[in-house]
Parts: C-alpha cells; sequence; structure tokens
C-alpha cells in the first residue's frame, strides 16, 4: 500500500498548491502610481459575492437647515459617515472593509464648491479608511463620476460597494 | 481500515453540512425599516451569474411629441415598464424577478417636477414588483441615483439588474 | 480491468460533457436587432471575476489648453483610448476584450454637442472594437447613462468592465 499512498499523496499535495493559491484575492496595483486603488482585483471561484445596497451619509447636524448640504456636512463629512456605515454593516457580516472589492462612489455637485464635485474631500475621506497609511491596506477596484443628484437634497455622496467573504 | 474509515466519513458528513447551507441566498434586511430593499444579499459559491444589459422603457403613447416624456409616460408607467421588459428577459432565460440580487436604477430629471427626479413615482412602480405586498418578496440590494440623462429625450429611467440562477 | 475501466470512462465522458457545457459563458443577444451588445450574459460558476476600476482617456494633445475637451480628444477619441487602455490592462492579466462580460459607459455631456452626449461618437468608438465586423465578437451587457461629469474637466467618458477568467 506504502508504494501506492506515497505517490498519491505527492499528487495531492502537488496540486492543492494552485488551489490554494487560487483562493487568494489578487488586487493588482496601479503601475507607477500611489493612488489608493486597485486598477484591478481578481475574485477566484469560490468565494461567496456580498453585493450591498447603496449606503448614503447619516445627519450630521439635526438642527441645520433641512434640505442643505450643512444637515450631512461636508464631503469629507459625509464620505466617512457613509464608509463607518458601510463598514457597519459588512462587521454585522462578519466581514471588514479588507474584504471590499470594488466601490462604485456617486458624487454630488457642491454648491459650496460652484457646483463642482469636491473631489479632494472625498478623497480626503476615503484615505481615512483606505490606503498605505490606513487600516485598510487591501484596495478595491474604484469608479468614481459626478451625478446629477441623490434622492435626499443635501446629500453629497452615495458609495456601493460588493466585499467577497475569504 | 474501519477504524480509519470511519472517522473520516464522519468528517465528511460534518464538512458537507456548511457547504449545503451555502448554497442559499441570503437577504439581510434593513433593522428597523420596511423599506423595500435588502441593506446586502450574498450569493454563496456555486451560482451562475446573470448580467442584464441596462433596460429603458418602451413606448407608451405613439402618438405623443417626438422627444417629450408623453411618449413613454410618467416615471410610474416607465419604470413598470422597464421592469415588465426585465421581467421577460428573465423568464426567457427561465428566470425571474426574484432572483435578481441587484438593481442599479439611473433615473432622470423630470420637467414635470420641476427637473427633479420622480422619486416617488419611480417607487409607486417597483412596489408593484417588490416588498412585501407585491409578487417578488426576495428584495435586490438597490442604488437608486439622478443622472443626467439617457441616450434617448423622454426616457425617465434605466433599470440594470444581476440576478443569479437558483 | 479493462471491463471495469470502461464503463468508468464512459461515465466519465458523459459526465464530462454537461460540465465542458457549464463552463462557457452565455451571451444572449437581443432579439431582432444588430445593436452591438447582449442582452443578457450568463456566467456559470467557477470562473474568477476580474474588477476593473473606472477607466479614463489618455492625454490626445498635450499642448491644448488646460480643462478643454481638445485635451482628451473628441467622444470616439477618447472612448477608443479607453478601450485601448482597458485591453491593455487586461492583457497584462493574460486576457482580452473577448473576455468582458460586463461595461458600464458613463458619458458627458458634450460642448461641442450642445452639453448633449455624444452617443453617435461613443458608438463609433465602441464598434471599433465590438461588434460583428469588429475584433471582438463575444458582446458584453452594457449599460450606458449620462452622467453630471468626471473628476477632470475636458474628459468626456469613463468605462468600467468586468471580465472574466475563461
Amino acid at each position: 500500500m506504502t508504494r501506492v499512498l506515497l505517490p498519491l499523496l505527492a499528487l495531492s499535495a502537488t496540486t492543492l498548491m494552485p488551489l490554494a493559491h487560487a483562493q487568494g484575492i489578487q488586487r493588482y496595483a496601479i503601475p507607477g502610481s500611489d493612488f489608493p486603488i486597485s486598477a484591478a482585483v481578481e475574485v477566484p471561484p469560490g468565494h461567496a459575492l456580498v453585493l450591498l445596497s447603496g449606503k448614503t451619509p447619516p445627519v450630521a447636524n439635526p438642527s441645520a437647515p433641512k434640505g442643505g448640504v450643512a444637515v450631512y456636512g461636508d464631503m469629507e463629512t459625509q464620505t466617512i459617515g457613509v464608509l463607518k456605515r458601510i463598514e457597519e454593516q459588512l462587521r454585522g457580516m462578519h466581514l471588514g472593509l479588507g474584504d471590499v472589492v470594488q466601490m462604485r462612489a456617486y458624487l454630488v455637485g457642491d454648491p459650496d464648491h460652484g457646483g463642482a464635485m469636491d473631489f479632494d474631500g472625498f478623497m480626503r475621506g476615503y484615505t481615512k479608511f483606505f490606503g498605505a497609511k490606513a487600516p485598510t491596506k487591501e484596495l478595491p477596484a474604484r469608479t468614481a463620476v459626478k451625478i446629477a443628484g441623490l434622492a435626499v437634497p443635501g446629500m453629497l455622496v452615495e458609495i456601493e460597494v460588493m466585499a467577497v467573504r475569504p
């Protein structure tokens, strides 16, 4: 039996190695850039996909005039609020921001920036969570666009993520 | 051999149980809310993903002036038309709206609502299909944003869904 | 041994056939239309998902006035530039445009078209890559919307794709 079993075990060890490798999420950096997103993320078979509804910011200043940006805060504040909500949702599913593989950020023009989207403010919020100096080093693929508006006036950002169960 | 095999079979039975559990789509409700979307949907491994192109509404009034909203109807009418088209597409693939796990709704500002998006009209259409009192109780994760426009003037809504084969 | 092995091989050939079938990406055409996108694409289990960040166009005319469309070229030029970048990113991962299963095109209103999005220009660029007469016959599910803007003024298009490893 030993003569038969040993080659089988050797084969098993060999074939398991690529399988073990295939379990891992692969994140491809943007060449020559330290911009804190992945150029691409590859999710091998065998992972559960976790699709979150788009999240909007919580009320930051309940006493601010209704319908204004001040209710939810500036873009940095709103981005932090949204990402905290996403983190909380993921935690409730025993996941974390490091399991996020894709993010879509929908930004609204900011009246305090002449109607332009405050991309810098968004990045200041984002980099508190994601990046080399932030808690989460595993960076998602990301798309960020300026949209025409959200369902609630005063909201400047909605973020939708897909995570995978490791 | 029996002493060796029995523990192996026992292990196998134990490990198969979580696998069987993992076959089911898990839909996480929004805590303390009856808003008819899922906060998140988890798709375990082993399901085919079905990606639909964004669907736009059919012509509702062929005699209406070209380029106007009246050609396609108001937001509620257009939303119903789009969701019927999605349902039809899914049926042709032996799937249904209950297999939808994610939805993205792109809404256009409505000239009959001062240029704002008619979110209430969209919800009236949506809830004819999805929700506790609607045919489809399995609710998708959803993102809804106001965009600047669609390829065809007069169209107020485009909806893109991902479904999974059960 | 031969009597035992032959039926096993026959069984193996039978069971491999549906497996081999299940490996294939299924692309559903739009009935009665030659519009070069798929109505839906079905990705069976067992494929790695490759999620790319949204790609924007490269600089086409470095000497053009900053912030203007001329820096990146017209919509057709920008679309070609974006799709070449996506192709290059995929090639670096040993994939190609034929592995793309879903595309989201975010188009910006073009000042040279009265603020409307130049959908025709986008299609001219797109059909250089995808379609019956183009290099890539495998067509993605696609959503195209007009957004309010991108992070860099002058950019008219951002494209996000999901590919699968065959």
